[in-house]
């Protein structure tokens, strides 16, 4: 049945445009008192006032089932474009030793960093993963996150990367929201690899076909960076992943500049993440290219702070008019934050964006990063409706979530029109 | 009746000591599998391991009424020391225009700034200052906060001033939170002062004895900043609130260095708060006086990043010895947040803390800088045991509040033994 929000305090929206270097404005249309219309088939399909509603809404809304929103802004869901939810436990103690000024030799001897992730999730169980996963996308849900794109990345095998894709699938068809599979086998070099070389050479022989083949990811990440894989590893790699029909994502120069950012925009990859030490010709670049800069507050946060590394230049790209999005990079080693909201408002404040910048972040650039053309905002893209992915947060103004850093007072959220999170539940 | 927590998954507190210079450890207790008993008065009698409580637990624990708290992590109520929560409205649209860089003077022709919730809040009615207020109450409730200093500061006449102390006394008679009133008249010259100096005189002669009469106020604050109030105004405004038994506060050293950290040592007063500017010999000042730093991250994220303020020097002060506590700085205009235990974990990140030393600064530290000898541990000290302000975090592991910023799972809270939270509530 058709469901039909009325009175809603706020209906907000990034408005709908092609947005390219020319286009560098981020307008969001804002309307009081309105309706908001999903359909049978779980799109919005109409939005306006209610004045509008009643003078000329679309034809059989009186029969479609009413909610009153008076009390609700109503957005659409949010797009974590950038996480690594699959994984096993936590590494809390590996981060207070590091806190307490612990050197990477001392974790290393006591058996920490990414490596004892990969371990804890080769022993782990498909259940086990899944529990876990499930539980941190419920989070994300309580937050008023739809769409979550989720890398492998801990497996660094090629039977364990496709068992991470593989669960990754099954959490995309249990639900409710929607995920978005980013093959990231060169997340590190494998314990049992000879060399970076060897283990890109395996990923291209043998695994890009099988997931191309089975369709088990829309794009192919690497993680460029010193003592990874190099920027010459990480172009063969995409443009391998590329033949495949393949997304092209890269890490890049989160630590330390590499040329990471430089080849991302060469190669035109959809999106390069992290961006701390970008400088130089790669705004431009990444501007040109169209690629979107995903930027993660998060790890900024809990590692960058600590080791002085300097701010991504945020303000630069989005003047330079490249599309910036903005994730959480959930996982348990720099990023354990489920709460998107917060990371668009930690970005906002610390690397100065407005308002409307940070909402497009966690919306329309996001989704679009994704290439999703029928999410991120209520209008209408070319033929296709935008699926019922909606937010309700209950406050008085939309930017509340961005004004107060940490409150997210989400009270409901649909997907593709059905109500699958309820404040209480 | 007694209340007693069974088979809690963890009980946590900080370890009592007179904390001093010489103390700067900061020991925390974790008890796993543990029992904690809340009196018929309202206070924490009893706590260890199941296994003590079997072998020589309090006398009567069996007719206690038990509930399992298996799911739990139990910790003190946290408590936020630095607030404003007593103001009118919030500061949205200025907070976007200085987000898209407007200048001060272009704030000021549109009657921005402090004045302007001067003037909404004396426009408020009682009734709809209490409403506001309970609501950011209520939002720090469920973020496990039993204890809220509140300012007042908005009011800036001497009924207006008296006026907002009355309120603060109702908010803490009709709970459920413990409230902890200051008195900070001097918050910014009052638009219908001739001059600083006129108003703190009108202060000591009128408005300081009226509150000491009536108890209206523990202590007295000022803000000491440039265009503002200068060191030697503050230190005679708090020399006359010394004489009428009024513990000493001082903001010092937000937006520049004025010699604020300096007066407030030498005065001996109980805390300086903000620090961003402090430097030099105010470090061992501070430390040598034990003087709380109180430490507001809230601030720091939403002006001082734009401002490229200096970080406060957090791991230097708590080296020195002195005691550091982090609060919310809840307030609309540079920190609308009410969600301390994220501004523990911003702090933590950011300036380099251990989670011990992040939870003693929101429990131990913070209800010492305000003179409240029963809470912020479980542990006695001297004769009067703690009062059961006791906050159960649904998680596996009392650091995760701080590991995962944003995250604050509060499943219960009890303020005097009393259960005055639920989630779902």
């Amino acid at each position: 049945m058709p469901h039909l929000l009325r009175h809603c305090r706020q209906i907000v929206s990034p408005t709908i445009r092609e947005f390219s270097a020319a286009a560098r404005s981020h307008h969001v249309r804002v309307v009081r008192d309105g309706a908001l219309l999903m359909s049978d088939s779980g799109q919005v399909v109409w939005w306006g006032t209610e004045q509008e509603l009643l003078a000329h809404g679309p034809g059989g809304w009186e029969d479609a089932a009413q909610t009153d929103a008076s009390a609700w802004v109503i957005l659409p869901g949010f797009v974590d474009c950038h996480t690594h939810v699959v994984h096993a436990g936590d590494r809390m103690d590996e981060w207070e030793l590091k806190l307490r000024g612990a050197s990477y030799e001392e974790l290393h001897a006591r058996g920490m960093g990414i490596l004892s992730t990969v371990r804890k999730t080769r022993e782990a169980g498909d259940a086990e993963l899944e529990i876990q996963s499930r539980a941190r996308l419920r989070a994300m849900l309580a937050r008023g996150v739809t769409t979550v794109e989720i890398k492998s990345g801990y497996g660094l095998s090629h039977e364990q990367e496709i068992r991470l894709l593989e669960i990754i699938a099954r959490l995309r068809e249990s639900g409710p929201q929607g995920v978005v599979a980013t093959f990231l086998g060169a997340h590190a070099v494998p314990p049992e690899a000879a060399s970076a070389a060897e283990w890109v050479d395996e990923i291209i022989r043998r695994t890009l076909p099988e997931i191309a083949r089975r369709k088990l990811a829309s794009a192919c990440d690497i993680y460029c960076e010193q003592g990874a894989f190099d920027p010459g590893l990480s172009e063969k790699l995409l443009i391998a992943a590329s033949r495949h029909g393949l997304r092209l994502r890269v890490h890049a120069e989160q630590l330390s500049r590499t040329g990471a950012a430089e080849m991302a925009s060469a190669i035109g990859a959809d999106t390069a993440d992290h961006l701390e030490y970008a400088g130089g010709g790669d705004i431009t670049s990444l501007s040109r290219a169209g690629t979107t800069a995903v930027i993660l507050p998060g790890a900024a946060l809990c590692i960058g702070a600590r080791r002085k590394d300097p701010d991504p230049p945020v303000r630069e790209l989005i003047d330079s008019g490249a599309p910036v999005a903005v994730a959480t990079d959930n996982n348990p080693g720099t990023s354990p934050t489920t709460h998107l909201p917060l990371m668009a408002s930690l970005a906002l404040h610390r690397y100065g964006m407005t308002p409307e910048e940070a909402l497009w972040s966690i919306t329309l650039h996001a989704a679009r990063a994704l290439g999703l053309e029928d999410r991120g905002t209520f209008h209408q893209e070319g033929g296709v409706p935008p699926r019922a992915d909606v937010t309700a947060m209950e406050c008085d103004d939309w930017r509340r979530f961005l004004y107060e850093p940490g409150s997210a007072p989400v009270a409901k959220v649909w997907i593709g029109g059905r109500e699958v999170f309820s404040r209480g539940d």
